[in-house]
């Protein structure tokens, strides 16, 4: 079923979640089209993000620059290497889906200000993290050091609710307060990660996991389609809607991407397979698989307690398939993304107009990168 | 000088500043009239501040609570240690003294997002500068650790903008942009801070040593007194004004600050006379010292450049008097106090209602803590 999620799609179909585990085809989701939906989003919002990063003073719009690959670290100008815009791509898609084309004019700076608070907390996870490459390059933090990302991450904070606070257009304050609840919800996941990251793997929960995963990657992703809404004007019930269905969509996209940092193909996906596993990372299938109560999973358990050794992670990988770790993610991720769908048509039963939306939804479960 | 700054006051006077080195007496400025304003400014902002980290999910809440000294770090209550409440203080005030009573209560959520503000910047100033002390208790990256002081940072910042977002008052969109342009300047000047404790002192200018002072500490103390006068629906120019007025009495406060660093009474400042000659520290008194082209300038650059002797601080302390640092940093407090009143009359022309903001200003240049 790996295949079925993470094969580049041949075409769109007009088949329907069912809840069955099988992923549900979007009727406008090829990649081009997503590609074209990424590609007009960046187009919408770099003018009002590259205003607002040159707003800041220079030595922290350098080290801004930088991290959004607009320069290198020596302040020469770069080509690009920015991310996929999927967040603004969501913001905008939603607007458009609940409002056409007026409301997603209005909400391009919207769309700037969610991918400045995506942004933020790059720089800040990777600090905490310690990572030290995004998107291909050095991180902030290895470069310029920590107090410079630390600053750089709270100055676009600060200019991600400033762009709300200065938009003329109605939505502006309600968006706002619903991005500052998103930070905080986001601040909580990254807490809760982190301290689970310091559990031994017998402490943690399959529903402690998931509402982390929900609250680091849900909860932004669902940000971006309610506040799209908010710019159309829709109803509360909508706004709703349009979180859940990006929540859900968020979550089956975390799946996926656990799925494929186990198996996944490393010339698809930039990392060698099984690199989740040498960091003991303990990701939702490999939590699923030491909770399943199966044989697996206490032969699963002693293998994450045994020092690490490189030739053991195929036998790790397939003893977390073996407790059903990687079928249970699969059926997980399509069953997220049959709610996405459920909700996208609740908000928006024209199917042709929530097509960007669906485009959109089934191309994160299906990024590789 | 030193003395008729950091005297407690007898009483109020009614001289105005003058243009001379002499501190102005601002009518209104006693200590038990400064503590009662402190006191009722932490009276109405508690409530809303209380309600605001109470949103906070279980674990940042923990944090947070501790940091604001409402709770031991094992979650049981504890009493108090929050700070004086000045930034509070000075936004009702300020709107007190520009729309009266009722501008002053449509301010308190504004009081309490500045609040927010403060404390976000403490958190994560702390961290860079691994300060391991605030408000005599142990900071919360030592107490929680790096990743969640950045963490309660960042989830505080967004607390102080939703505040503002969800503010029906119709100042609150300009307070927020407002406040998110102080957060950026507070980075930048937390930005110079750090590098410039890098560079070797004779690298340091002395404009750039005050540019980082007026960043540090005077934004916020001027964004405060602006955000009080935009809830009294102030005009453009007496926003400025206020905004002005707190910068130059944060500057003043910082120039007293340094001095006491140097030669204050270790009994009333909590921390021992030179300390801040034993840490090096390039503040304001000795970076006017080092520029000053005195023969006791070189001498003071070949005694900062020497490995640290405890018996050397007093020498220290007398070369950065002989190149006239200290009567520099008396001299600069003196101007700028006296154009903090020259702004407040601007804006607010009657001295009775002017009356909290000279006796804030005059509180926090005699604060020896």
């Amino acid at each position: 079923m790996t295949e079925s999620i993470t094969a580049p799609q041949t075409g769109p179909t007009t088949e329907h979640a069912t809840g069955t585990p099988a992923v549900p085809e979007p009727r406008h989701g090829d990649g081009h089209e997503a590609a074209m939906l990424l590609e007009r989003a960046r187009a919408a919002v770099d003018p009002v993000l590259r205003a607002a990063l040159g707003s800041l003073p220079a030595p922290l719009r350098r080290i801004a620059l930088y991290h959004f690959g607009w320069e290198h670290a020596d302040g020469s100008p770069a080509g690009g290497g920015t991310g996929k815009a999927i967040r603004p791509a969501l913001v905008l898609a939603a607007a458009s889906a609940t409002g056409g084309p007026a409301a997603r004019a209005a909400a391009v700076r919207a769309a700037a200000a969610v991918e400045l608070v995506h942004n933020f907390t790059l720089l800040h996870d990777d600090v905490m993290d310690r990572d030290p490459t995004r998107r291909h390059r050095p991180t902030v933090w290895t470069v310029f050091g920590d107090t410079d990302a630390i600053l750089a991450g709270d100055a676009l904070q600060a200019l991600a609710l400033r762009l709300l606070a200065e938009d003329p257009h109605p939505a502006g304050r309600a968006a706002a307060a619903r991005l500052a609840d998103c930070v905080v919800e986001l601040c909580a996941g990254q807490h809760a990660d982190t301290a689970m990251e310091r559990c031994s793997p017998g402490d943690v929960t399959l529903a402690e996991t998931l509402a982390m995963a929900e609250s680091k990657t849900g909860a932004l992703l669902g940000c971006a389609c309610a506040i799209g809404a908010l710019y159309a004007d829709a109803d509360d019930a909508d706004v709703a809607a349009m979180d859940a269905f990006g929540r859900a969509a968020g979550l089956a996209f975390q799946l996926i991407d656990d799925v494929i940092g186990i198996w996944g193909d490393p010339l698809r996906t930039g990392k060698p397979a099984g690199a989740d596993l040498a960091a003991r990372k303990k990701s939702l299938p490999v939590v699923a698989a030491l909770t399943s109560g199966t044989p697996a999973a206490a032969e699963l358990a002693a293998l994450y307690a045994a020092p690490h050794r490189k030739e053991d992670l195929e036998h790790i990988a397939r003893t977390v398939e073996r407790a059903g770790g990687r079928d249970w993610a699969q059926a997980q991720a399509a069953d997220r993304m049959a709610r996405a769908m459920q909700e996208v048509a609740r908000a928006v039963p024209d199917p042709e107009a929530a097509g960007g939306l669906l485009t959109l939804a089934e191309f994160v479960t299906r990024r590789s990168t």
